[in-house]
């Protein structure tokens, strides 16, 4: 037997007991004829000392221990003269009877503590390494608690986990696929999902009448930093629901596992309709952490002889709250440098500085008086020490620009308290996005998604421009800025599916061949239906107050889709490509 | 809203209530100026009567729904006259107030009850409609909760569940996998998981402890009736553990799962070593619910002037209990002919019959007098009235023959009873098979299995005669002849493995460029450490005393690995191709 008690089990009751533990050495260190180890697992750390007036052998064998050598010992738990008040086993410490050395290791390309001092690549190079950090090892502890917590909550609400296959049909349709070559089916392929969307339909149209998953789903997608090609869905669908039960539903899963893995009780969350959403704070998924809400300034801002803002479709700013004294002209011109940049695009920032002393400092200056920066003020609720920010331009890009700098000016200002969290449904999206480039109507959230029941009339029976004004029965869970999770109530009726396909541009034959299983399903009996999915990685981030969701992914890709630590992806060999039917069109590069 | 209660919900307390209640249209009748319409939906049945003196025109409405229409009604409940005791609502009925039509529904292509009239592939095809059916449903429903209760056994016990990534390196060893074709990387391939073995391993390196994953593993074999290309596996890794941890850990498991689903309390499981288990039941995985065990009998029948036992390495047979009777010569030679296909090839079948009158009827009379088979009968433990079976050859042969005629006479003689499960673990497999072939050793479980612990010595400086006696610390769970899951202790010392890689055959580079990952991370304090993996599809079918998989599957492939219902494979666009760099060898068959 390798250990009577874990390393963070041994406590001042215990003080007497012989005990064996096993674990790696974290540190040792030598005090006045004793040598102290410290023992690591994964449930905490005990401290080891070994008396060289007791066992000389013994205790020098301890001192030349190396870190992470992987040890058995057994001995007899004292209590420590010196406690240490910081770590749950700290009141008492085990005199080392036996050592053994259960393996060696050598010297870690990297300090295994809490603050490393490993980069990043050699970090996911060793991640068996870095795991071994209290800080990665707890959020994966996190993230399978928090599993098991969505499970309980959707077992207990008579949700069934279904298993949907990963090895399916490949459609043009989405984000590209990753395919799978298949063997037994010369030339042909199958395709990894980038969701069970189709597959949790029909188990609707199966009766299954509530199914959920923790799934992996693939997406072969350019990386971005907070991208991976394979991440992890909380998938749903209901039967036989309404919108509102189904924001009900996953509201009540998102309270109890913010309860259960915080202990913080979540408000009811308010619902914003996308166009609100849009025009309050240019973004479909606004940071509600803090105001600097966007305030619209056409009404008192055009004809007014300053031909940027005439010739705008929308002037709009936010108010900077009681920072005015902070910003040196310099920081402005930075922040309207970093506007500039093509990744925001932005023509230029006009800002009003609110002075102490009434008076006003403005980029504007020489087309508005003092007099009408104070309407400004006085329209956008500014008031002395605050700074109004505004941009011009077409109305969509401008908000998109302005939610950009009310982010920057959030984080600046220490506005978004990693502790609090605002929840909010964003609902009521536009049904189709209009694509000036290809023009066709994209479907905003995917091709399966239903009108809202007030707009089914107009979809079937409008002319052009009304279907740009159709809005769809679906909804996104925003928290933090951070889109947790959307869904959509769907399409059930065949007619209107046509009308879908119809508008986003799929001939018959083109819809038959991509969704004609599902179409097919739909004629016998398909129930009214609706879903959602979570991102789950992106779940775990946004609970811990994080960014990136590779902290939460035990073994995540780097940015060229590669696996650094097992090397892959890699060459196969040619037999495997024979029997394959596959040629590789490039040559090997060394 | 959809509706007030499910269709299983409503009692003869309920009576009196209005309800609103959703569902499937499952049968309906017309009866003495009534129509009845029992509603399913996954919950249960209820049945609607429409009145046509009540409500004409909604009761000849009622008459012409179709089987399988989508329906809403609003009615009150009430007593039923004629009560139905075997369905949990048959005490009460909805007489109908309100009727919507939710959709229509084409005449399913088969029936959608209990016992249905659609063949396999049609049942396949329509898998959405198969899945309306209560044995199929309540299959996946008992999956989900086997599920539920494994993971909340594990958790339980301080295991985490860390998700394995799907998209890692090929292999050589083990199966064949299917890989995935990176466009990111050109000509490179990752592989899918056949299982999360090396990641398991990683997982006890990095000190997580106890890891386990329900999880998707993929095998590109040639498909049998009970194979398919994506399974699932309970997939499971402690460290710092001892063999009989592991078996005692999931030993708990498997009698927390029969307890919870089947309500049954499981006795404790004998451990059998593979040496016993093959000598007494010539399988690894003996069905154990009836005797018939092995009896050898070189030392009675050899050297009696029979030749064929006389030239054999062994002869060796069983007991047919109180068969006499019934099995008549004709019997006997279909028998034998069973017994000479090729699947299974014995070259015959020696019988002897113990007649009720105390004479012997025998296939080799002609070399043993009735006193040399009434030594076989004690010898044997054959009574009046059994039959005794024998085979001779060479002996591993012979055993699996036996074997085979042993489970026959079990299934024909109704000994295999569903209801009973008998468990064992089968211990002390072989560490290493001898390839004539190859003229190499294979891994018997897989390369990183280690040695039992007083093996060890003799693996490093042993012979080659010495590695065909060394047995491995691996194990199977077994149950009713099934095997369940196995595991093994691994090797986490680098000699050993070393040692282990020579044996296989693998160079030194190798193995460094398959396994180079995992044996740099051994130098760095891999603890003891071992593991098991159970056979999920497997597990739902054995508890429910089933042979087939699929029926626990929710989506399926067939034989050719195609999935009938989304048509599965299937050709990729040539811009797809291009994008991966790949070239297809085959033309499209249509």
């Amino acid at each position: 037997m390798y250990r009577t008690h874990h390393c963070g089990a041994l406590r001042i009751s215990d003080v007497g007991s012989e005990v064996t533990l096993s674990g790696w050495n974290q540190a040792s260190r030598d005090f006045g004829g004793l040598t102290f180890v410290d023992l690591r697992d994964r449930y905490g750390i005990t401290q080891l000392v070994f008396n060289i007036e007791d066992d000389k052998v013994l205790a020098e064998q301890a001192g030349k221990l190396g870190r992470e050598f992987v040890l058995k010992v057994t001995g007899v738990v004292r209590e420590r003269s010196n406690k240490n008040p910081n770590r749950p086993t700290g009141d008492i410490e085990i005199e080392v009877k036996t050592l053994e050395i259960l393996n060696g290791s050598k010297t870690p390309p990297f300090t295994i503590e809490d603050e490393t001092d490993g980069g990043d690549d050699l970090r996911m190079k060793y991640r068996y390494l870095d795991m071994r950090r209290a800080p990665v090892r707890d959020n994966l502890i996190f993230r399978s608690k928090l599993a098991i917590e969505t499970r309980k909550y959707l077992s207990d609400s008579e949700f069934v986990e279904v298993e949907t296959p990963f090895l399916i049909k490949s459609t043009p349709e989405g984000a590209r696929d990753f395919v799978v070559p298949s063997r037994m089916n010369p030339g042909q392929f199958y395709a990894l999902p980038q969701s069970p969307q189709t597959f949790k339909q029909l188990l609707m149209v199966a009766g299954m009448d509530r199914y959920f998953q923790i799934v992996k789903c693939f997406r072969d997608e350019d990386l971005r930093a907070d991208r991976q090609p394979e991440f992890t869905q909380i998938d749903c669908e209901m039967a036989f629901v309404t919108r509102d039960e189904i924001l009900d539903t996953f509201e009540g899963l998102t309270k109890h596992l913010f309860k259960q893995t915080l202990s913080i009780d979540l408000p009811d969350f308010p619902k914003m309709s996308y166009d609100d959403a849009m025009s309050r704070y240019g973004s479909d998924k606004p940071d509600t952490r803090f105001g600097m809400e966007f305030v619209e300034m056409n009404e008192f801002t055009q004809n007014q002889g300053f031909n940027v803002f005439d010739s705008a479709e929308l002037v709009v700013g936010i108010v900077a709250k009681g920072i005015a004294a902070d910003y040196s002209n310099k920081d402005l011109n930075k922040l309207t440098d970093w506007m500039k940049r093509p990744q925001i695009g932005a023509k230029g920032l006009v800002y009003v500085k609110c002075n102490e002393d009434g008076s006003f400092k403005s980029t504007v200056g020489k087309f508005f008086d003092d007099a009408a920066l104070q309407n400004w003020a006085d329209k956008m609720g500014a008031e002395k020490g605050d700074i109004i920010f505004a941009l011009s331009g077409e109305k969509d890009k401008t908000r998109k620009q302005l939610n950009e700098l009310r982010l920057e000016m959030g984080r600046k200002m220490g506005l978004m308290d990693p502790k609090q969290f605002n929840p909010l449904w964003v609902v009521d999206f536009p049904l189709l996005e209009w694509d000036e480039d290809s023009n066709r109507f994209h479907a905003m959230h995917h091709p399966f998604t239903a009108p809202k029941k007030e707009d089914e009339q107009r979809m079937l029976t409008g002319d052009h421009e009304t279907m740009k004004s159709l809005r769809a029965d679906a909804y996104d869970l925003v928290i933090n800025g951070v889109e947790i999770g959307g869904g959509s109530i769907r399409i059930h009726d065949r007619d209107l599916q046509s009308k879908n396909f119809d508008l986003l541009g799929f001939s018959k034959e083109e819809a038959e061949e991509q969704f004609g299983f599902l179409l097919g399903a739909f004629e016998y009996g398909a129930p009214p239906h609706g879903g959602i999915a979570f991102g789950f990685d992106r779940l775990c981030a946004v609970l811990n107050g994080v960014n990136s969701i590779r902290d939460f992914i035990a073994f995540p890709k780097n940015n060229q889709g590669r696996d650094m630590m097992i090397d892959t992806p890699s060459r196969i060999d040619d037999e495997q490509l024979k029997e394959l039917n596959l040629d590789v069109t490039v040559a090997e590069k060394e």
